[in-house]
């Protein structure tokens, strides 16, 4: 049996990226003719230019954090999907509350080459412990599972005895849920004495898998891999065996860029994760702003898949604090770093001093000189109406956490 | 558009017959072949050989009580189902436990004809409050809305006000749940001032659906219909817009029959449902009793659809009692009849008098004499091991309710 889910894995780097920009213009042209939102979004743009990373670059975002404001009652998907309300598979609510689509066909989410890379494989039996009512993460991975064959236990959330039941009497080989509810289920089946040593494998997800969960679950014959998914783009990207950060997966075109812009970051630099669908015709996501950070982890992975490797889930990009009762937000620190071409990257400390906050922007420049820090500062004011000091700083000197806007008040701390 | 879902509604009833009873010579061959369960309980029995009714209440019947000892750690399904674990598609737990299998397949459970005979149709939004957690509810009735073609919001269980947020920003035509619950989605959003108009359809099902709760909806402006389900059987019986009775569903042989016992009644009269699937080749459940009493109601459906009719849910079948502390069951109840053919119909009374159990068979027979009594009151002794006495009756003289066992302790009274 094959170590990979399919071909796309392996294929070469070029040829990935031929094949997703040559779909990528038909997308375009397709969530133009059917989609509201991006009928007005891509007015100006002909899909034919898009043919390379520096053309979709120049295409707007669409922040997740936008959604709770297109979407509205009556219209809840806001005009971005492609598909009318009744003709999806399912409409989901998330916290906000947000809705999401999820079209027909299999496996919608593309769940299944996370799955396949844990070791999951046809005729298993897979322990779902995520939740399906109103969010999409139960059926999510269920659709992955059934497009490899295999049969899924709907156990969802929460009944931690009728977790360890099910698992004793029906023996699932995999796991999948959060890593905390297995934790607890493995607590609890040792507490009652339970035999639930048919689980081999997890695909955990939904929160940060903590090195203790991990080696926990190594002890109890587990072995437990890292799914990254999100309600409104399904899989982005999964651990494979190589255990090296996490492979991006192979029906999107990801970009890094900086918190606050659409501009991608250099290889290796922390920023905004934001994602292109160019296949999803239901729900044609471009350039669709996660809100969560991470960072290229450059280099080819030793288990023989040839795709992009992210280093996992490195945090909210959604950076916008207050500052003496004014919004500060990561696009204005842009605006004044674009303003200012010799400012090669920046972030705003945000401090607290005599019971008055003080913003400061360290901007890393190839020369520092007073001049350079007068108009920086004067910048600083026009575009965020606030007075803030400039502070020039060597080229490499700021830290790789994709932080834009570092508000240091709530921990008390200065530097 | 169709009033039917399909062609099978208004087929003649000579032809359903003919349909049915020749896809259940193939079914049983398939059971026996692929089945553990059928392979040794219809050891006996040539599927060639079971060309009508007559020839099917021949066949043994198989009890939904008895799955909870059928079903194993490791046999989570007992033998029963012809296809392995993990070619399955779910796998289901109910309280008990039992496990009940879902097959791949389009609409597993057959449930669209019910939505669709509540005027449910392709490119509706349906609103499903069925919970999805263990329980096969959720994604029984979902089925049926994606067979048709609908758009399904999973909401689950619980969380009122989530609930009420989602039907005010998505707008569904049509609800899914229990009518219990769709009364209290009502009220809350009447409280919020949220607009739910936009339902007017309700699919209820779970719990008895009550009169009072009927007119709240109609003064909602929802038509609901009632959904008779099981989680072994799918889709049993539904409302048509005739609104007598239950049609039953396409895809099953049903019988009723005297509880405790494989015997059908005369048409009309009140026993246990039992259910043959023809077609599921995955749970090729034969002679299957649900547990639930009904009865025929004769006479065609003034809606045009030609299968036979039920009366809805009409209680319990397992009547088992203690008596002295000793099990009667209806199946002793059965073979006290057996031993006197005389005995036209019975029915153990289980009253108290002075602090002590007593318990008297009420026998139907045409002619009442002392010896025919003295007999009874012997056979029972012999099958119960237990002291009772026989008064016999004039047939007709017993309640058309389908007690075998009337046990009338907990009521404290006496007739």
């Amino acid at each position: 049996m094959s170590d990979f889910y399919d071909g796309l894995e392996t294929r070469g780097p070029d040829q990935r990226e031929a094949d997703l920009f040559s779909a990528l213009q038909d997308q375009l042209a397709h969530a133009k003719a059917h989609s509201r939102h991006f009928a007005e979004s891509l007015k100006d743009f002909d899909p034919a230019a898009v043919t390379d990373r520096s053309g979709l670059a120049r295409l707007p975002i669409l922040r997740k954090s936008d959604l709770v404001d297109i979407q509205k009652p009556g219209a809840p998907l806001g005009g971005i999907a492609a598909t009318f309300d009744g003709g999806l598979k399912r409409i989901f609510q998330s916290p906000g509350p947000t809705y999401d689509p999820e079209g027909f066909g299999d496996d919608w989410w593309r769940t299944a080459r996370a799955l396949y890379a844990a070791g999951i494989r046809r005729g298993d039996v897979v322990h779902n412990a995520f939740a399906y009512h109103f969010t999409p993460a139960g059926v999510m991975l269920e659709a992955g599972a059934h497009a490899i064959g295999c049969a899924v236990v709907p156990a969802g959330v929460g009944n931690t005895d009728l977790q360890v039941r099910a698992i004793a009497d029906i023996r699932p080989r995999a796991y999948c849920g959060t890593p905390s509810f297995l934790k607890i289920i493995l607590e609890r089946a040792a507490e009652q004495g339970a035999d639930v040593s048919s689980l081999e494998i997890a695909c955990v997800a939904g929160e940060p898998f903590l090195p203790d969960q991990k080696a926990a679950f190594e002890a109890a014959g587990i072995a437990a891999f890292n799914v990254f998914a999100s309600a409104d783009l399904g899989l982005i990207a999964y651990e494979s065996p190589a255990r090296e950060g996490l492979m991006v997966e192979e029906g999107l075109i990801m970009e890094i860029v900086r918190p606050g812009t659409g501009d991608p970051v250099p290889a290796g630099e922390v920023g905004e994760i934001v994602v292109t669908l160019p296949f999803n015709t239901d729900y044609p996501l471009i350039r669709f702003a996660t809100g969560d950070m991470s960072a290229v982890l450059t280099g080819p992975s030793p288990c023989g898949r040839t795709n992009m490797r992210i280093r996992g889930w490195m945090g909210r990009a959604d950076q916008t604090t207050k500052v003496k009762g004014m919004f500060v937000h990561p696009r204005q620190i842009a605006d004044i770093c674009a303003r200012h071409p010799e400012v090669l990257k920046a972030r705003m400390v945000v401090t607290r001093e005599d019971d008055a906050d003080v913003m400061t922007l360290h901007c890393e420049t190839e020369a520092q000189d007073d001049a350079l820090t007068a108009a920086v500062t004067e910048t600083i004011q026009n575009v965020c109406k606030l007075k803030g000091g400039a502070r020039l700083v060597a080229p490499g000197s700021l830290a790789n956490d994709g932080k834009v806007i570092d508000d240091r008040r709530d921990a008390g701390t200065q530097t």
